[in-house]
């Protein structure tokens, strides 16, 4: 047996979610670090699945039984599979992970709450090598299938950290040595101007509201991307890509 | 009365359209290119409207009767309006708004059929001055309400090119000087080492297939993103947005 369904299921801490689509599902059952209990695939997936894994716990169903169990509008591929949510990272990890680094990128979000948003922005910090997202535990949704599914599968494996207090992760991450970097469409400098060697977190609002004042207050450098002023302002998640990719930019 | 509701609603080329969302119908009845033959809204939108436009002419209902008629995903935020399709750019309009410039961006999509990628992909077209886009018409989806409220309202302004024949478009494109890029996530380049100066048009394919290979061929250059290698792709209009802020890049 593959040490990834050496699973304990019923960890406390980790609430049920119900993760669907075939990226999703592939990518966690090959996480040894997700906890599932049981996978509803179609037979044509089922064979899919067990050339990945050969000896896969599946439950074989009809797509329409998928159906019921997941919202209307989820487009499943005839995958489902109920998990544990994943282990999150402590702050003191990702600084840990960071120690060894002359260079890395942590992207931070205040107050996004949409998790289809939420899984783009991972799938984009997976792309561009994000060492890790930090979200504030009590503004950011739990980990949903809608949020895997939009992360490509990317969830299973990008650090994510929630933290209590965002104001005080910031003055964390200062004190190990990264330059913090706040998003904001109101400010003067554009951000391919930035110098962007060393350990840089970025720090992104939510699309309507920005950052809070204290969060904005707390940046080194506020920047912004240079947008068509006639255009309100970009996505969250395509705004998130376009920093990441600046950052990583050579 | 604003010369915006002097409209010929029947208009046989246009099929109705929905639209949904605040921004979406805001940018709509400020729009004297789209014709509007009802609006519905909320009380207390109808005096955010009426404060923006004095005379429009609204139906107030409940958020409910908004909801009957509109998809149950579909988040409408108490704003709908039934309309006619934006009549569309022939491609000699765009060579012809192109022929007065010394640099410029056309962006093409070659079977990407999703209409929120759609309205995303619209919306980067709009913030990174984009000049067109175009699609194949047989394979892209008609204007819909979520490619509307997905573009935030952008739809309204950016001109879109429906062709039937993209390799003939491609053809023309390169004969009144733009030079044509195709995304290619297995290309050698790196679309930060391109010469960005003149007039460029991108070729994008749908996220599973890419492009089709004679549209690929009749490309000048292909280049990719640089994403780490154990992401498979970005979602298709994050990466459009990406490559359009490359190209706007000084």
């Amino acid at each position: 047996m593959p040490k990834n369904f050496n699973r304990n299921v019923s960890a406390p801490s980790h609430s049920p979610v119900i993760l669907y689509g075939r990226h999703a599902v592939v990518a966690a059952v090959q996480n040894p670090r997700r906890k599932i209990s049981k996978i509803l695939c179609t037979k044509e997936n089922a064979d899919e699945l067990r050339r990945l894994i050969p000896d896969c716990p599946l439950t074989i169903v009809d797509r329409k039984e998928i159906d019921r169990i997941l919202p209307r509008e989820a487009v499943h591929q005839g995958f489902a599979a109920y998990c544990a949510e994943l282990p999150v990272y402590a702050l003191e990890d990702i600084i840990a992970m960071a120690a060894a680094k002359e260079r890395c990128h942590i992207l931070i979000l205040d107050q996004v709450t949409d998790p289809q948003n939420i899984g783009a922005i991972i799938r984009s910090c997976a792309a561009f090598d994000a060492l890790a997202l930090i979200v504030q535990d009590k503004n950011a949704p739990a980990e949903t299938g809608a949020m895997a599914k939009a992360s490509a599968g990317t969830i299973e494996h990008l650090p994510l950290c929630r933290v209590t207090n965002l104001s005080r992760a910031i003055a964390a991450l200062k004190e190990a040595g990264f330059w913090i970097i706040g998003m904001d469409g109101y400010a003067q400098t554009d951000i391919s101007c930035l110098d962007k060697t060393g350990k840089i977190a970025v720090v992104m609002g939510s699309e309507g509201k920005g950052m809070r004042r204290l969060i904005e207050e707390a940046c080194d450098v506020n920047v912004r991307l240079p947008i068509n002023e006639k255009v309100e302002s970009l996505n969250v998640s395509t705004a998130a890509a376009i920093v990441l990719y600046e950052l990583n930019r050579r």
